[in-house]
């Protein structure tokens, strides 16, 4: 029987990023993928979802357009079906671009669920393999919690929004997680009546009170959201009407939007057949610098080891994955700083460690408000806020979040930074152009310096040592 | 006859930062403005454009609505009376807050033109003083050259141009560096009919000719663009009629506005008296890192010294001279990375040194166009290039330049690289999130770096020393 050097099981992100490495060096591999071809992030995840943002976004800054001096905008309105024509059209574009490579593989991708039967075997399609190294990369599917009644197409997950033809006229979005806020605010700019629920105090990925506190009330200007309770759904058995319970607050809805994360497609693939111990929710240790299940020739990469279900880490997650199941020995790889964007109007992000695992007797924190930020307001953006943390012993920069104008780009500014291990100073020494929103950034680098130390008495380096004695 | 430790001449963004390090120091000083309170950038530079420029681009992005699946864009309107109140009313804000302080100071603030008489005496309103230093920071004001007929009120300067009731019909926006294309773009795009003259090839200050290329493209899209040919205005006597010309071109216009950059305000507050040698435009030689005039206690900050007219900068020159004129011991200060932005959509920007001043021989250049990005083309926002250059021996990044969505946050992020003398690898390291503009700029880093000796076979680090071989 025919011994492949690397099999790849899923041909999503993490899977192509997989490909990538193991094609460079050698030919002798198949990538085995489940269910439609073409990632997540381009099929149901980033793309689509930045697409109706984008069209809700576009939308919505008609409310500033008469502070601008722009007239008529009461005569805007919007053709939903159209939305999703655009949508689906550009969508199509971004999946086209992720098949290419794996349509150009002939018998080398195969359609098909694989079953691992050992390390080193798999079977699909009634078809056995050998192998020397598997790369698990079977992606994760959104969990929709069985306590639920049946919804039928009132029921709606990132699988199936983008494929409707028209937007429903109201909707529950269960789940204030990421994927939650960007699709509830972007709904609701679209005229959709949404309402939000989050069973937990906390949204999108938040952990400074803070910054919480600032996305909690910015989102509630545009839809109710109903945080710390559970969310029940109840079916009306008389008129099929949905009502969604949490807490003391019931609504009637048209449809639902489960938002509440994504499981690992992990359930009958075989993780049994490995020989190692799984944990309670199916899973094996992985180590996350190799990628490596164990002490097995197997990989774990992407959404299916529930490690970070983001595109970036994935890729990565990926391209570790393929490196080392086609390296002599085995690589270990230094992760990158985390960052983690939520695409809301303001943005929200965390970048570096999160405040809720700092440890708050070491560290100090500076904070701006974008309220009267000077840009901010010329652009009719002046609202959110953003906290930084430093080591209170030295300035090094840990990590920030914010709810803020521009604050997917303030993110990547600062993971340079953080993965540089630089300080705020080394960060207040590079030019802040005039007027730009990072200038707003730049408070709050003061505000935490202020808090410093005496470092100096400028921003500025000096550049001659003979008289550093004056700066000291 | 009472001796003051400081004499600061001027108020402007440079006079108030050297007030700020000086007022830490000794209360025995006096800050002298002749004309108007308020700093330029807050009346009429930076803020007040940006304020025409929002409201512009805000406008403009009808033009996207329909592919949007926004209904109804050609009912909107401008009601420019509104644009023009609305921008006087928050530039009066800005400028507020830059004369809150030297109105704070009562005597120690007067209006009045100096005259230096030596570099230990002024007089200004017939009164003499004397003092241990002079910090003169005095401005600039636009050029407008001599040859030109008188305009009247259809001359428009940057002085005039915001206290417009209404915008004019035409307007010949003679100068295409960064004011004349950030004006003759908002104006565009507000409906008044421009057309552009600059004398030079180059637009903006831009260096490379690919990036310029792609900005004379993108902007002549919008309005006629006649560069290479010095302009020259006639006025008609029989019907006042005003032409302007340039080479071949005729056009015949409401208003000119000039935008042929900005002069010191030095002509006669007596920097001969300081007894040392003038260059041919009336400046003496001053010392970059410390601002200090020759060996005197005369410090030449800001607009006025004609190094850079960019707020950051004049803050900066500020700063460092309020310091030196407060100190026992000269400090020689390193100054930022270079950076200028151009606030036209796309951005224009250039950081670090620039393409026409690197050694062609010694380095790399990595490019990428945005007209087929994934997050560009989600927002409507596909068009423009940037280029990045690095050193090929070491991959050291060195500068950018660039006329690009989201220019003016890339630039930011390549400032802080360069500053740390990162390489294209280091930066390579950063998590850039999906679907981001920075992915752009991260194609142009690959494209960089796939130029350069073999450097490993990640953009990742390793983490264990024991398996660098299989890396390196």
């Amino acid at each position: 029987m025919h011994k492949f050097d690397v099999v790849i099981i899923g041909a999503g992100s993490a899977g192509l990023s997989a490909l990538r490495e193991v094609r460079k060096r050698t030919d002798n591999f198949v990538i085995i993928n489940d269910g439609p071809w073409g990632t997540t992030c381009a099929r149901v995840g980033c793309m689509p979802s930045k697409l109706l943002i984008e069209a809700a976004n576009a939308f919505q800054r008609r409310f500033s357009f008469d502070e601008f001096g722009i007239t008529g905008a009461n005569q805007l309105g919007l053709d939903d079906v159209k939305v999703m024509q655009r949508l689906r059209k550009l969508r199509d574009d971004f999946v086209a671009s992720t098949v290419k490579t794996t349509d150009a593989l002939g018998e080398r991708a195969i359609s098909g669920r694989v079953r691992i039967l050992s390390p080193n075997r798999v079977v699909v399609n009634g078809e056995k393999f050998n192998t020397r190294k598997i790369i698990i990369a079977t992606g994760s599917r959104p969990v929709i919690p069985s306590s639920w009644p049946e919804l039928g197409k009132h029921l709606l997950t990132t699988d199936t929004l983008f494929e409707l033809e028209t937007l429903p006229k109201s909707v529950a979005v269960i789940g204030m997680g990421p994927v939650g806020l960007e699709m509830a605010q972007a709904l609701s700019r679209l005229g959709v009546r949404v309402t939000g629920f989050g069973s937990r105090s906390f949204i999108g990925g938040i952990s400074d009170s803070f910054i919480n506190q600032t996305a909690v009330k910015l989102l509630t200007e545009e839809f109710p959201l109903y945080l710390g309770n559970r969310a029940n759904v109840v079916v009306n058995s008389e008129n099929n009407a949905i009502t969604v319970r949490a807490g003391e607050v019931a609504v009637e809805v048209d449809s639902v939007l489960a938002a509440l994360g994504r499981q690992p497609n992990i359930d009958d693939i075989g993780l049994d057949a490995l020989g190692v111990s799984l944990d309670e929710k199916g899973l094996p240790s992985i180590n996350p610098v190799t990628l490596q299940i164990e002490d097995l020739p197997v990989f774990l990469a992407g959404d299916a080891n529930k490690r970070f279900p983001i595109l970036h880490e994935a890729a990565d997650d990926g391209h570790i994955a393929g490196l080392n199941a086609t390296s002599d020995e085995l690589i270990c790889f230094k992760r990158r700083v985390p960052l983690a964007v939520v695409f809301t109007d303001p943005n929200i992000a965390m970048v570096g460690q999160s405040f809720s695992s700092l440890d708050h007797e070491n560290i100090l924190t500076g904070e701006v408000s974008f309220s009267n930020q000077g840009r901010a307001r010329s652009a009719q953006l002046n609202r959110g806020a953003l906290r930084v943390y430093a080591a209170a012993n030295n300035g090094q920069l840990l990590g920030a979040e914010m709810c803020a104008p521009a604050g997917e780009h303030f993110a990547h500014l600062l993971a340079l930074a953080i993965s540089q291990s630089l300080s705020v100073w080394d960060l207040l020494r590079i030019p802040f152009y005039h007027p730009v929103l990072e200038e707003g950034l730049r408070t709050a680098l003061r505000d935490l310096s202020s808090k410093l130390p005496e470092h100096g008495q400028s921003d500025l380096a000096t550049c001659g040592s003979f008289n550093s004695e004056a700066l000291d």
